[in-house]
This record gives C-alpha cells, structure tokens and sequence, in this order.
C-alpha cells in the first residue's frame, strides 16, 4: 500500500520517522511489510505524496490546511488524536474516504494519570500546594482508595482504564455513558440522563468523555452544586465538559476539597487568568495523555491493526463516526 | 487482661473510643472478648489506669512524658507508632517490659502515596505545580511507568507497598535493605552498601526505611549526586535520611526533575525556609501514612494479633528492637 506519513511542523517530539515505522512493521510482519512509505513535513511534500498515498497518517492540527488537495487514490485517512472534536464540520473531508482516530493509544499515560489525580485527591495534594504556595505548614489528613464513591463519565479509552485502575483499589466504581451497557470494572454503568441521581453520593467525579453536541456544558452549575461537601473532581476530557467559573466558585467556597485539571477553556490559559490562583486546583497544561516514548509507536501499531481490519474486511476498530462525534 | 488505651490530649482526630475497641474485639472475638479495658486522655487517667494495667497502648507522642510511673503488673506497651527514632534512648522503658510499635498499619496509605508520589514525578507534577505558581502555561510531557526503573530504600511496611505497587505498573524494581533478602515484588535486592553502584540506573528513588544510626544522612551530597540527570525522589521516611539542603540545590540547578516529600528537617518546617520556594518540589505535611478514619481500627488489629501471638507463646510480629532500632 502506498502510505504517506506528514509530521506537524511545530512538534519535533512527536514527529514519525521511517526507523519507527520499520519498528511497527517488524511488530506486525503479516500486515506491516511491503507498503511504500514516504514522510513529509512541508505543504510541497504533503502534495507530493498525496498524488498516489492510499492512506495517510497525520495529526489533528494540521488536517484543515492540508486539504483541498488532490487526492486521487486515497482510501483513508488515520489521525494521531483521539477527540477530534475541533475537526468538526467535516466538510474538509475527501467523499469517500475513510477518517480513523487514535483512540487506544492514550489508555496507559491517561489511565496512570486518571489515577495519579484520584490519588492526589484522596491524600489533599491540591490543597497542600495550595498551602505551600502560601509558605504555611498545615496538618492535612487523607484517605485510602477502598471503599470511595467514584464516578466515571465515559468508558472508551480513557474511562475504562480509568475504572480498571479504580476497581484495583477497592474503589466503588460508577461508569456513565451514552448507551448503559455493563463495564468489567465497574459495579454499574448508567446513562447520561441518569447523572443527577448519583453526583450527590460521588466522592471523585472524573471526566473522561468526548466533547460532543451531547456532553458540551455537561458538568453545569445545578450538577456541579448535587456533588457533596468535599468530592474532589478530575477533568481528562475537554474543558468544555464543565462550566469552569462556577468550579473556581466551589473551589473558592471550600464546597470541593480539590480539582486535577488537563483541559480548560481556552488554551493556553491566559495569563493573570483566575485559574491560575484558585486554591486547591493543580492544572497540567493538556499533556495528561500523551508519552512521547511511546505515543508514535502505539499510534502506528493502531494504525496496522486497523490496515490488518480493513484488508480483511471486518469493521475498522478506529473509524470515527462524524455525525455521533467520536 | 486489663488494657489501658491513653488518647494523647492534642489530636482528637486520631483517639481512640469504646466502640472502636468493642467493634476490633468483635472482629477477632478468639482473643478480642473478656477484657478489662479503661482509657484516659490526662495524667491523673495515666496513674490509675497503670495502677493494674498489664497492657498500655498510646502514642509515641505522649509515651517519654507519661513515664517514669508505677506500673507494677505492666507487660507490655503497644505504640501507635511505626518510628520510634525520637524515642531514644530506651531509658524510660520499664524494665522487663516488651515493646511493641504499629508496623503494618501504614501499608495502605503509604503505599497508596507513595504510588502517587511517583506517578507525580512520572508526569512532572512538581514543575507543573512550580509552573502554576508562575501563573504560566509551558507543555510538559510525562512518561507512562512500565519499564522505568525505581529504587525502594527499606523493605518493610511503606517500601513493601510501594514496590508492589511498581511492579503492578511493570517498573523494574530495585530494593535496598540492610540484609538482601529476596523480595517478590523486586527484580532485586542489594545491600546499604552496594547502593552506591545503583544509583547511577535509578530513575525513581523512594526513601521508606527506618531513621536509624545506619541510615542517617544515607543520602549525603556524594550519592545524591549519582542520581542520572532527571532523576526524581520521593521521601516517605525520615527527613533526616538525607541532606536536605544538597536537595534543594539540586532541584534549583535542575539535576533532579522532581522530588515528593513527606518528612523533613526540622517539622513543621519554618515560615521562610527555602524548602517553601525551592522549585520541581511537593510539599506534604507528614501525614502520608495515617487515614483517620481507619488507622486506629488497624492499630487494634494488629495489637489484638500480637496479644494472640502472646497468648500462644509465639514471637511477637511487633517486637521492637531497641538496639536494631526498628
């Protein structure tokens, strides 16, 4: 198969190089071998290549500007994101072809770090360093994991292994999402519409869904208020998940013990921008998910078993739907 | 057996009551039942209670103010504690009477820190935290933990629980103890004394042994300095285990990517000490290793076993030795 690869020009850490695609290849011999690979990084190469690319392997902020272009043989195309929620309208999409996502590739980084912020939480991090930001010696007590209420808004990648993390520390874990089918590490799985009826017994509430026209303001005031006195809150999903003022308000007024974000509204948080002094919050600048060592590795091994998928004519495992939005 | 229970007269939080006594009998009805058990929070409490006391249980705390004090059918005394550095020397200890720490309570919490602390430091948590004090945005990329390699000082309770911990999340675990014996969840273990050749390799250094005469300042500037460039740290022992100042140096020229401490030098640590500033650097207040609302039952826990193990003539699993130190 003629494949193109196109690195961002703004990211050298992550950019794709023909020594990890012959990895990935030596990984998965029966489908990896035998394609004509070409990689480019300026607009000239990505003309280029797309005159006889059959597939294209690409990231998410770069798509946009590269078409319109004469694509003639191109059957798909795999980006190296999973929320493609900033894609949308998909009308730059060549007819016909193809749009995969690259979810999977965040389980481990995003599930250790959905873990990390749960832990952080638990033991009162975000207030200690609220404290020592203030240089004062405070004795803050925490708590062990087991038996903790935990709600999980979404269970594809970055919520499953989210629960899976949760359930090995005999943590109680509720799974939400938009079809309520059961979930391994979960005790139970609810629909969205059933959300209200749990936050009020949620003592870590985390956010790991895609930003759709269904999930956007999801976490509003009235939700946010229905979670006790002390529930802590993790946000892995998009900034747009919640109303992020009424959460510095219930921060500032002590009702939540603490926040781990990754996502705001907007990024880069802007200078002198209130979230950078609301008290018990730790803000990870969007980078929860990705590991360069093995972020290009996962991807490409992602990508193969979706050529293996397709070339054997079973469903692509990472076509993403436009119109459901993930 | 007539067992005194004295509630220092400072931490309410952490005192124990009847029920929490009636509920640790119940759980181990075989040698929790038929007790004459009296508890006191003031001196005037001490005196009568160890009028007939045979077995004490406090906290190392109050322990050195209660004695000397006439304790003539006295045979044991259980402190709530797992340290017993600040204790000596043994001096005050009635003659003939058996000693007894709380090792074992501190597995879940600990561990759970310590877990946390890493995976603090695997996604650069303290710079984000040192960034956020900035009030500025800079990307900052973490690693997932599989395949990294951390090293444990110190094998019992708090190390054991965090390298099981790391080896659940496939890191190649390193312990350190005084005698290398083997341990499961450690690919190996070396003596104090080979330390030095290790540090060079050790990605992840965590600090959970004993304040002893053998390990003050084990970490002195020489092997603090053979830690690799990016290397981070994580102290859930004593402070005094290493030279704290060589620390902030090296967290200031940016050899060490991070450090987690829960101990220092001295405690509290003083308004304006540079520990309040030093950058990449978590602050906790010592108290990693107690959860309130279950440490006591798990301190009556295991006191009930050992007084089994009495009972039966077996040796004591929380004898504490004072010469060894722990």
């Amino acid at each position: 198969m003629r494949i193109h690869l196109q690195n961002p020009d703004h990211d050298p850490l992550f950019d794709f190089s023909r020594a990890m695609w012959n990895a990935a290849a030596a990984r998965s011999p029966d489908i990896g071998m035998g394609h004509d690979v070409s990689l480019g990084v300026t607009h000239a190469d990505f003309i280029a290549g797309m005159r006889d690319a059959e597939a294209l392997v690409t990231d998410a902020s770069v798509i946009k500007a590269l078409f319109p272009c004469a694509a003639p043989n191109l059957e798909m195309i795999f980006l190296t994101n999973a929320g493609l929620d900033r894609l949308a309208p998909f009308d730059w999409l060549p007819p016909g072809v193809i749009l995969m996502n690259n979810r999977g590739t965040h389980a481990a980084k995003s599930g250790e770090f959905a873990l990390m912020s749960i832990l952080m939480l638990a033991s009162r991090v975000p207030a200690m360093v609220t404290h020592q930001r203030q240089g004062v010696w405070r004795k803050l007590w925490g708590s062990v994991l087991a038996g903790r209420n935990i709600t999980i808004v979404g269970l594809g990648t970055l919520g499953g292994a989210t629960a899976s993390h949760a359930a090995h520390f005999g943590m109680r874990v509720t799974g939400v999402r938009s079809s309520p089918a059961p979930h391994p590490a979960c005790v139970r799985v609810i629909g969205t519409q059933a959300l209200d009826e749990i936050l009020p017994e949620t003592e870590f509430l985390v956010l790991a869904c895609p930003l759709t026209a269904a999930t956007r303001g999801l976490m509003d005031r009235k939700r946010l208020e229905l979670l006790p006195a002390g529930a802590g809150l993790v946000n892995i999903g998009r900034g747009e998940l919640l109303d992020q003022s009424v959460l510095c308000d219930l921060l500032d007024n002590g009702h939540l013990s603490g926040a781990v974000l990754d996502v705001f509204t907007p990024e880069p948080i802007p200078p002198g921008h209130r979230l950078w002094t609301t008290p018990n919050l730790i803000i990870s600048p969007h980078t929860s998910a990705d590991d360069p060592a093995t972020y290009n590795p996962q991807s490409l091994d992602i990508f193969l078993d979706n050529l293996r998928a397709w070339r054997n004519g079973r469903p692509l495992p990472n076509r993403f739907d436009i119109v459901r939005g993930y």
